[in-house]
């Protein structure tokens, strides 16, 4: 099952330098989420040959403008361009105000639903699931409510071994794949266990932007296999970062080392950086597996 | 005194084929002047060298997304990197309520001044006058209100002959250009007419997105030297034109010959061309002197 996430924005506060504001799009198992939307992410979606058209759910972490300013202009044009199907959205309370009144003055009643929940940022809790994965949040430190968000793939079933189901009635695959032995009609007993593999462990990829090291949300993280953290700075300008509540290079390694993760990716770079090497190095020092979540890249989670 | 205008996004609607959303920076004499504000407008300054911190009026025709989308994260931009000079925004009176409400939601207390002047779309009205020139509106007949905006250059001054005027004081100068006579402290006068070059005439441009068809406006373009009109559809897309409130692009050269324009220039093209070597082609055999107002492109006003 395909679980990856493209990066279409790596900028924090202002785009600079051909980086962008923030903007995700995960794929899993070819459904699409997008997380964040920063302005220009639909122009960005097109740069990469991604299809707004099929992203079914938002997920908009906090309302500083280079998280959702995008936003807008992508539900308009998917209007525009005839959408009919739902755009499910998720995010702080007074999102759907900002979109409401913008619909509002310019005349545009949407020609798709548009449904949105909520997000509040008091407490981690599930707030999505489907076949495929589960979404729940994660509560950072920010100057204004904003949420994380871990996307989890759901139990995966047992993989079927084609060279010996290929005479078996599709009807029993189900069954075998969910680890089930199954008896057919003429009283022979197929097992599982002899006609798959073992499923692949489900995987989950966790989206921390924007915060301060703050360990309280480092539960909610904890063993998360692919980790995307933001690391607007390098750790001479902690102080800044602790007073505009932000992460160093630095804290995201040792936050990913802190929490047993897999991969770390960093991104939101203040745009006093004209390149990123140095950050990456400073993350790596604390966390070897780390890389440059920058615009165009798709890494396999 | 330097006239001229950049065209920052051409298409209608939606970004499609690195056409961006209408925005034009206009240059009066090192005074900037954006018109219209679609998304990416920031990044597209950027691309093309145009430094942001030294717009200082905002002019917005109406409130569909493509003309206006972009401003929140401009104003956002400028605020970010420590603008404190005052920023004039002119445009229609819910403008400032859907910019208010972004501003309270990320907790924003802007650094600079905005001053905001809501522009009635009821009748053509000067709203705008410094040293260099004076801002008319133009009623356009759209599907929500909208109102074009002519740039119209002031009174010039008269020129000085160089090799002349090397020997006189500074100090007559001013009077010289203003067409008076000096006399100085010997006695002798000195004629303006025989120090000076007559004035260049001043010029005006107008910017008419988004209308249809409506003579009811002319009156207030006629005789402009440039007209930037839209020019959405082809013609043989008139009954859709109509529909949605647009012009076709044999119309807008109609416009400007009916009007007696010098030059007219064509945008805001549907995501439905691919090129727009027609729409050109289409409008010149109406009137010959027309152009098409793409990305980058900088005109002579």
């Amino acid at each position: 099952m395909k679980f990856e996430v493209t990066i279409l924005g790596s900028s924090s506060a202002t785009p600079v330098f051909n980086r962008n504001p923030s903007a995700q799009l995960l794929n899993c198992n070819e459904k699409f989420y997008l997380i964040d939307c920063g302005e220009g992410t639909q122009q960005q979606l097109t740069k990469y040959n991604l299809k707004a058209a099929r992203i079914d759910y938002i997920f908009i972490s906090h309302l500083h403008g280079d998280h959702y300013f995008g936003l807008i202009g992508l539900l308009s044009s998917l209007h525009l361009n005839g959408r009919v199907k739902p755009m499910q959205i998720f995010g702080p309370k007074p999102l759907l105000e900002i979109l409401e009144i913008q619909f509002k003055y310019s005349d545009t009643t949407l020609r798709y639903p548009l449904e949105f929940f909520p997000v509040e940022a008091d407490e981690s809790r599930q707030i999505f699931e489907n076949q495929d994965l589960i979404v729940k949040t994660v509560v950072l430190n920010h100057r204004i409510p904003t949420t994380g968000f871990i996307f989890q793939q759901k139990n995966r079933q047992r993989k079927l071994i084609k060279e010996k189901t290929d005479d078996i009635p599709m009807v029993y695959y189900t069954a075998l794949k969910k680890g089930m032995d199954v008896e057919l009609p003429t009283g022979e007993i197929l097992k599982s266990e002899d006609y798959t593999t073992p499923a692949d462990l489900p995987r989950s990829y966790a989206y921390c932007s924007d915060t301060k090291f703050d360990e309280r949300y480092f539960e909610t993280i904890k063993g998360c296999d692919t980790l995307y953290h933001e690391a607007t700075f390098m750790h001479d300008l902690l102080d800044r970062a602790n007073e505009t509540h932000h992460t160093t290079a630095l804290q995201a390694g040792e936050i990913a080392k802190i929490n047993g993760i897999r991969k770390l990716l960093i991104g939101h770079f203040s745009s006093r950086y004209k390149t990123l090497q140095m950050l990456l190095e400073e993350a790596q020092s604390a966390f070897d597996n780390t890389d440059l979540a920058v615009e165009g890249r798709t890494f396999q989670l």
